[in-house]
């Protein structure tokens, strides 16, 4: 099966709090959410509510769009390839 | 308050499937969920779980990641400004 939603968005935050180098003690307490839901949701073992969702990427300092764009990224990766039409459409211009 | 998360899916769900020209009931159908379910997702009054999210992305035939990629730019708005860069870059390359 895909990778959840719940998964994706456990590992993102994860990868945020580890690359702060935080303790899940410091951003649990920080959001005010246990330890324990804390590291449930980051292993994708919960689903984290939307309120809590956001006090935990208020406590790590990151907007929840950013979270969530990654997370898209993850759950879909997409290769768009936009220079070549930009650089057409440069040419275009620089040509006229 | 900022738009929670289940607002920012719902509101997405719901584009997806007026775009797509389709009903609450077919859509429900399809992804096995209850009309009244996925009415109150789209409102943003219930968290979807991840599973069900993921059948309801199925029964619209949209990549979850797409969606959650859209949540995110809803949450976070950010404008890059890659066309000139990419234009620059462009009109480099035509004069080398």
């Amino acid at each position: 099966m895909a990778i959840l939603l719940r998964e994706a968005i456990g590992d993102q935050l994860r990868r945020v709090r580890t690359d702060q180098g935080r303790t899940l003690r410091e951003v649990s307490t920080s959001a005010r959410v246990s330890l324990g839901y804390l590291s449930e949701v980051e292993r994708g073992q919960k689903e984290a509510s939307s309120e809590l969702l956001a006090a935990i990427c208020d406590a790590l300092d990151v907007p929840i769009g950013d979270v969530l764009t990654e997370v898209g990224r993850a759950l879909s990766p997409v290769v768009i390839d936009v220079i070549p039409a930009d650089a057409t459409a440069a040419a275009e211009l620089v040509a006229a």
